[in-house]
């Protein structure tokens, strides 16, 4: 691939509060507008949103009373097709779409007491819908990615993966490409959305609550067709450890 | 935590081929001097070094005939603690450092024919070998990251991720601050020594072969002591799916 020399991670502000039925992208729109300094939107910049204000926006949210845990667990189970494991309060479970990760992506944090915020239908299907309203709105050609806060089988600590997208190719495949020593490369399908999720929640963060960020200088190979659920997600055949 | 408004991700150039016994952060300091342009180093930058060429310089080089399968699974193994899974001539292997990861990170790209380039003996002292000397060649307190690629067991596509730190807070810990409603947060570590990683391979690259990286602009708080062999490898008996 072609590579950025230099890439600029930016907060979206300005954003406030999400609501069931708001016009997300009309909102975020308001924040990447010409008058927005360094996050007015531009060509070729990946925008990433957080899941939370996705799934607001999409009216994913149920009543939960989090004291409850035998209703959090019916409700980790509804949204799953598979549960992996258990210990304690926490499922590992394979979502509706495929994700495998706790609690089914459910979420109780940044949202209100008594309610639970669950995980956009089709996130790729989210990510091309701003996309497509950014277009319009602002005149930009842009990619879009969802983001949602996963945790790792063996590393501690969360990171932000890509739950959707849309406008880029979502894992770059570098197979047949010679390295610096004329030897073709290995293993080298390279998850870029994942990498550029995690770099963006560097200046979202879980507290602040900055719900998006633009990566701006990617390489144009980058950007084309593909989704998350169908090109990361690995198959159960292919999986060691389901 | 505090977030950053802004970062930038900016390639490290001209470093060339490293060798067994080069000084390699003398190398860097020769890249990274104050007429570098951006990639010039400054106080409060976190410095992205790949694997390759720390494993290069620290002579961390074996002969393998790259056609042997058999010698390659010795070696693996030779390198490993147990072995997770094995398909084919893929091996799912704990390493002597605890990383779970394919071929116990034995790197077969980017080294010349018949040789094989093992993982650092200690990440996390390379790190802070370099570092220091980064201190004392060029006056700046910066943080040091080793990086290196690996897969993940449910998403497709590899991503790069730390193998030692020096000089930052691997995992951030969130617990108990205040999300924007008031709630306590609920899984709030963040591994953010994995997220500026792989940040930092959006401009490395697999193919190109810049093999280091600047992430300028992280906030002071994440500023610190910690190990990644410490602080982010899960220990076993936390492991759901060892």
């Amino acid at each position: 691939m072609s590579d950025a020399a230099m890439l600029s991670i930016i907060a979206v502000r300005g954003l406030g509060e999400v609501h069931p039925g708001d016009d997300l992208a009309a909102d975020l729109a308001r924040c990447l507008g010409s008058d927005a300094g360094d996050a007015a939107l531009q060509d070729g910049d990946v925008l990433v949103v957080t899941q939370k204000v996705v799934s607001k926006a999409e009216g994913r949210l149920v009543e939960l009373d989090h004291a409850d845990e035998a209703a959090k667990v019916a409700l980790i189970e509804s949204e799953s097709v598979r549960v992996l494991r258990r210990r304690g309060s926490l499922l590992i479970t394979e979502t509706t779409h495929g994700f495998i990760c706790a609690n089914a992506g459910i979420d109780l944090s940044n949202v209100d007491d008594g309610t639970a915020a669950l995980l956009p239908i089709d996130p790729d299907r989210s990510a091309r819908r701003i996309r497509a309203d950014l277009r319009r709105s602002l005149g930009v050609e842009v990619a879009v990615i969802i983001s949602d806060t996963f945790g790792r089988v063996w590393r501690q600590g969360v990171t932000d993966v890509a739950i959707g997208s849309a406008g880029i190719v979502p894992v770059l495949d570098l197979r047949g490409t010679e390295d610096a020593n004329g030897r073709i490369l290995e293993a080298t399908t390279v998850c870029v959305v994942d990498e550029i999720t995690g770099a963006a929640d560097l200046v979202m963060g879980k507290a602040t609550g900055h719900p998006a960020a633009i990566v701006r200088g990617c390489p144009t190979a980058w950007f084309g067709e593909g989704s998350v659920v169908s090109d990361v997600v690995r198959s159960a055949g292919d999986d060691l450890f389901r």
